[in-house]
């Protein structure tokens, strides 16, 4: 969708810490991580509501989002990567993978405000 | 797990109110929820963490959140449902499926208490 800001970030038209991508999925950091190394996921093509992406579709990013589990839980340290589906913020599917290490920290409300450079820096102990 | 709240959920030795269940999985109310119709689903088998689950057991109990979750909009008039994994409070997996209007409702922080008798009603609800 041409306003949509996920297909912009899909397209490259908006900067994102990138994580991971493939044809049809992307992975970058959330610009307001409520945990460090807050991830999205997202389809690159347009859907609005996860549980309305067809059987396939709905599989295989879920199976994406168990692989960059066990990627941000290793590189980042964590006790559990957290799953959070919602989609009030913006109306593209995107499933929140979240660094967790105590209970109440997957909560919408405790989103922060990094500077660029602090989110470049956990892309790269992501990446590297 | 001998002591585990949910297996002995799974097993009937606590008693809850059941959504939908099969041979290996089970959905049931949640006694603190964050909204109404907030539901687990969960494994009967003990498990830790869903991240570490077989492939085919992960993809199955999506598949079955995505069955629920069309359930629960659907009976409880809900906008969406959001999904949640955490996993600090019990440790037996569990997926959060909660009815949810606008955003910032999935947070742990908001459980409530309700009476046997309201989470009686809205099970019934959710089952005729």
């Amino acid at each position: 969708m041409e306003n949509c800001v996920f297909c912009k970030i899909a397209r490259g038209e908006i900067p994102s810490y990138k994580i991971w991508e493939d044809d049809s999925y992307i992975a970058f950091l959330d610009q307001h991580p409520i945990q460090i190394g807050h991830t999205l996921l997202i389809p690159k093509k347009h859907s609005d509501y996860l549980f309305d992406l067809e059987q396939e579709e709905y599989m295989t990013i879920l199976l994406h989002a168990k692989d960059l589990a066990h990627i941000l839980k290793e590189k980042l340290h964590a006790e559990r990567i957290g799953m959070a589906v919602e989609g009030f913020g913006v109306p593209h599917v995107h499933l929140h993978l979240v660094p967790i290490n105590h209970g109440n920290e997957l909560n919408p409300e405790r989103a922060t405000h990094p500077k660029q450079e602090e989110l470049k820096k956990i892309a790269d102990q992501i990446l590297n």
